[in-house]
């Protein structure tokens, strides 16, 4: 494809012949080697041509070129003067977009440390991975969130189909059992969703979030899965050391279920509000069964069984006091369809000097039967129980933690240095990492011809690199390598076809 | 918020009284057992309603409701085809995005181990982690793609700032690089990239895929960590066991920085040129510094200096005989600013019975020291280089295989199951299972209050389960537990304290 190429030479009429240079003459310290003139223009294919002083506005469909006279370098300055290019710059700020972040490799061994704890825990479960794309049909996400349907990205009308970002991971989740026919399956899903909320960045909420999703598909006996949900949550928690947690269920959905499903009269279903509040989650039902308005009721018994089964599977998990009942929580999205709920951070930091930091909610789930069948041609259901951890409100109180504390994190995994206490023995050092690499060993050295030994060591203390392995002239004259243990700074000779194995005992030892 | 609700019963106006089902409505097999009439609509909040056969079209801003005739349920068939669910449906056909797809958990599994190889070896040499946002303001990707920008997917203006997707993880890496004025990183970052291309699917090119990116930025001694990108790419594919390979540099690029950057002749290039096609890339520069007409050129030697430096360092990391030149190939982006380099595979497959894939290139690579300096306000540059695994491609490859050899994937780790051979025993498997999750073992059981000895069995050896725990009224009694190998379906008792050590045992020794 030849671009098109209007050029700004009327601006500058007397210029005489135009030159152009590559995008990257701006690392080429001024020196115009590569420049055609007009009627070479025409031979440009397919590359788009930039200015010294970074990109100028201009036209839509027009390229941009640097044009200056000639070979004459004194231009450059003149033409920079005149298309200002610093006041150009001024409304180019380099940044991410509004409510999302890089992560940075600290903050990317913290991220990865606790979702591999989140995924072992899944897999302890018995769950298998998936993974949907990162934007469905636009038809697909709608009617599924109610009031937060305006808080979906759109992506442009760019001709074909219309699309959004996934809001979360249940409605893809539910779109891909409806779409293969898939009536049973626990999946876990670890990934990016976005939500153009206003972002709340002190409390870890921003507009793209991972998020970690375990789900149970399936036509099952009652409350088995619910169970295993809630289990999930209080290992992952536990396993965190995030200090102590609650799981609070929404009582507005328990009385819907009681009373809408069950046929429960109102009075009973907030007479048993009353126990809820008196009693807590723990013992609740127990107590309830003992008081004759409620036992003898036998509306109010089959309105209460399936909370006294969740209570009893919850108990032999061990986790029953953990869970307890709330008025004010409600469901946040529309496919929710049996009671929900939430666990949330119980105390303030432990210690004094940590910073208290409100992190609301950090996992969150229900059940949703109907959302499959809103997929499904015939409207075939495939009854459904999930949960979803807030890994990124877990990632800032870890993060504040760390800081709080002053520990310092390694951000790679380097387990040897190769270097040298004289010059031009880059070759060497070439040959002997490349044998570290081979042999599965992760190792660094110096991208230069000659490098103090000083600065070699240096950089292994403030890296956390544990072995250095140093290589000169004496050594390769005796066929052996010193080994130096970076933090008893003791230094051992070895023979070059024992290193490997002395490096690799040394690690495992360590 | 109240919702607007705009009914539909002027459709129906012999209908009387309006009755509405909740969205759960459609998993309560037909009882209408939530409704509201007329006076009450007023107190629904915040939520929407469904049709029982699935989505209808209507009116932006209405709220679809299930009107139906007081409680009879006649008139939901009748309802059913007035409004033509059918019909309606036939437009909504259930999809991934055009170029997108879903990962099955067989794919995901295979999708995790090529993934852990790949980063494995980008740790192996010393890189840190990174993540960037999804999308990025859409003025930091114009420029940079030159005729590629028109696959850049652009989001939908919803009131702030321009977003677009990110086309590659190489410019929201140089973006990171300016914002925070980093000089000097070795970083990998994995992550999906977007480009609206045409998909073909069978060559496993689609328009969201995965990249496995790893680079070095920073002004180092020459061709030293570009010699270390090569090596990457050999050790991956190596290590992948796809077949043969070799990795293709641009003779275009390579030759234009010996002419325009070096000064070398454009006859004393295309001399060079033709030691290329005789003698490929291992033995050239030996060969190329015995011809008088190249040793004796001052501005040959020059031209040829870093060429001759780079063949240096893949002799020393063994990997010369890998490279080779290639006179077609051509920068695909814009933003490369010197040699970039392709790997292909070579071979068809070894064996007869595979089906031959055409998967084209499998990595690429190169320089762009340019890129940063597009960013940065003062057009400071950090020279880069890097590489980009093809991990779809890799994908396609690695799956065709099994398919071909019948491979069997397990998509769980489970290693236990908890199972029972009597009715009403779900509490003590309850019970188990959780003693089993705590220790940090993975087990699964049947969400049934009954479930049939065999089928727990069939479900094991389906789904490649290695152990079963059984637990009876007899074990109970007895106070132990039946652990069974389900390869050899031996069965031993073992007391219920030594369960989690056994089994833990067992698990280490297979």
């Amino acid at each position: 494809m030849v671009l098109r190429l209007r050029l700004y030479s009327a601006l500058y009429p007397s210029w005489g012949p135009i030159c152009l240079f590559p995008r990257s003459f701006a690392s080429c310290s001024g020196n115009p080697a590569s420049c055609c003139t007009m009627p070479q223009l025409g031979l440009l294919h397919g590359r788009a041509w930039a200015v010294l002083f970074g990109q100028l506005r201009r036209p839509p469909g027009a390229v941009c070129i640097r044009a200056v006279h000639s070979h004459s370098q004194v231009v450059e300055a003149a033409l920079a003067t005149q298309l200002k290019p610093h006041q150009e710059k001024s409304n180019f700020i380099i940044k991410t977009p509004k409510g999302t972040r890089d992560l940075s490799p600290e903050q990317m061994v913290v991220r990865e440390k606790i979702l591999d704890m989140v995924v072992s825990c899944f897999k302890r479960h018995g769950a298998k991975g998936l993974d949907t794309p990162a934007f469905e049909l636009k038809e697909m996400l709608t009617e599924k969130y109610g009031e937060d349907s305006g808080l979906i990205y759109d992506l442009k009308d760019q001709g074909g189909e219309l699309l959004s970002l996934r809001y979360d991971l249940t409605v893809p989740f539910a779109r891909y059992l409806a779409m293969n026919k898939v009536k049973k399956m626990k999946r876990y899903h670890v990934g990016k969703v976005w939500r153009r909320e206003s972002p709340t960045i002190a409390q870890g909420r921003y507009r793209e979030f991972c998020q970690c999703d375990f789900d149970i598909a399936g036509q099952f006996d009652p409350m088995i899965p619910d169970a295993e949900c809630l289990k999930i949550i209080c290992e992952i928690l536990s396993g965190l050391q995030l200090g102590d947690f609650l799981i609070k269920m929404s009582w507005k959905d328990v009385r819907h279920e009681m009373v809408a499903k069950k046929g429960l009269a109102a009075e009973v279903a907030d007479r048993i509000w009353d126990y809820v509040q008196c009693h807590g989650g723990v013992s609740l039902v127990k107590q309830m069964f003992q008081d004759p308005r409620l036992s003898q009721n036998k509306q109010a018994l089959e309105g209460l069984g399936d909370l006294k089964l969740l209570f009893e599977y919850l108990t032999l998990f061990g986790i029953a006091e953990k869970i307890s009942f709330d008025l004010s929580l409600a469901r946040g999205l529309d496919y929710y369809t049996g009671v929900i709920y939430e666990a949330v951070l119980l105390q303030t930091p432990a210690h004094a000097e940590e910073e208290p930091l409100n992190v609301g909610s950090v996992a969150a789930g229900g059940r949703y039967d109907g959302l499959v069948g809103m997929f499904d041609p015939k409207g075939h259901n495939v009854p459904c129980v999930g949960l979803s951890i807030g890994v990124e409100r877990i990632f800032s109180i870890v993060e504040q933690r760390m800081k709080t504390f002053g520990e310092k994190i390694r951000t790679t995994e380097t387990q040897v240095f190769v270097a040298t206490p004289q010059k031009n023995f880059l070759q060497e050092r070439l040959k002997l990492i490349a044998e570290l690499w081979d042999a599965g060993i992760k190792a660094e050295l110096m991208y230069k011809n000659n490098p103090k030994l000083l600065t070699q060591l240096h950089y292994c203390e403030n890296t956390g690199i544990p072995l250095v392995v140093i290589i000169g002239e004496q050594e390769l004259k005796e066929g052996v390598i010193k080994l130096r243990s970076v933090a008893s700074r003791e230094e051992v000779a070895i023979t070059r076809e024992n290193l490997v194995a002395e490096i690799q005992k040394r690690l495992s030892e360590s």
